[in-house]
C-alpha cells in the first residue's frame, strides 16, 4: 500500500511511460520483474505503485524516496540498469521528480 | 491521505499539466481552489493529492474516484468548469486514466 500526505516529507516521481498498445503488458510485465528482484531492496526505497492506462497507450509509475541521494545511487546500481535500458527501448518515458503540495480525500 | 492500492477498484486519474515555471504557483493555487470549493464536495470523489515539480515546470494531480460516471458528472457540472477552462488557457494539460497494476512497498 502506498500512502501520500503531505508531511511525509519524500521524493516522489511519477514517471509516465508512453507505449503501443500491443506493449503495454509487456513493460508493465519488464518493471514489475526490476522492481521485485531489484529496485524495492535499495535503500530509502519507501513504495512504487504501477498504473496501466485504460486506453492501453501508458503506464506509470508512482514512486517515493527517502532521498534523492538513494534514488540516484539505485540509478547508478548495475543490476537494474539493463531492464530499464530494455524499457526504453520500445516506451518513451518522460521523468518528473515531484513534492506534495496538497491533499484533498473524503475522510478529513 | 490518499492511498494506493490495488484492491481499492477505485478510477485513477494521472493528470499532468505543462507550465512555465513563472505560472506554476498561479496553477497550483487554481487547482487548490477548484478542488476545495467544487471537486471535493461532487459525488464519487475519493482524493486528489497535487503534487508540483521541483524543475518548476509541472504539476500532477492524482485523483481517485469511485467510478468513471461520476468524474464526467462532476467535469459536466458549471461549477467547477470555469476554473479549469482558466487553467488550460496557460497550461498543457495531459490527462489519462489508469488501474493499479501493483504496489511495493517497504510494509508488507
Amino acid at each position: 500500500m502506498t500512502t501520500i500526505s503531505r508531511d511525509a516529507k519524500l521524493v516522489t516521481f511519477i514517471n509516465v511511460f508512453t507505449v503501443e498498445p500491443t506493449d503495454q503488458q509487456r513493460l508493465v510485465d519488464l518493471l514489475v520483474h526490476v522492481t521485485e528482484t531489484s529496485v524495492r531492496h535499495a535503500r530509502g526505497f519507501v513504495s512504487s505503485s504501477l498504473h496501466r492506462s485504460t486506453d492501453g497507450t501508458k503506464v506509470t509509475m508512482y514512486a517515493q524516496w527517502r532521498t534523492m541521494e538513494d534514488y540516484e545511487a539505485m540509478r547508478r546500481d548495475p543490476t537494474p540498469a539493463p531492464h530499464l535500458r530494455q524499457a526504453l527501448a520500445f516506451a518513451r518515458f518522460e521523468p518528473a521528480v515531484y513534492e506534495v503540495v496538497d491533499v484533498f480525500g473524503t475522510d478529513p
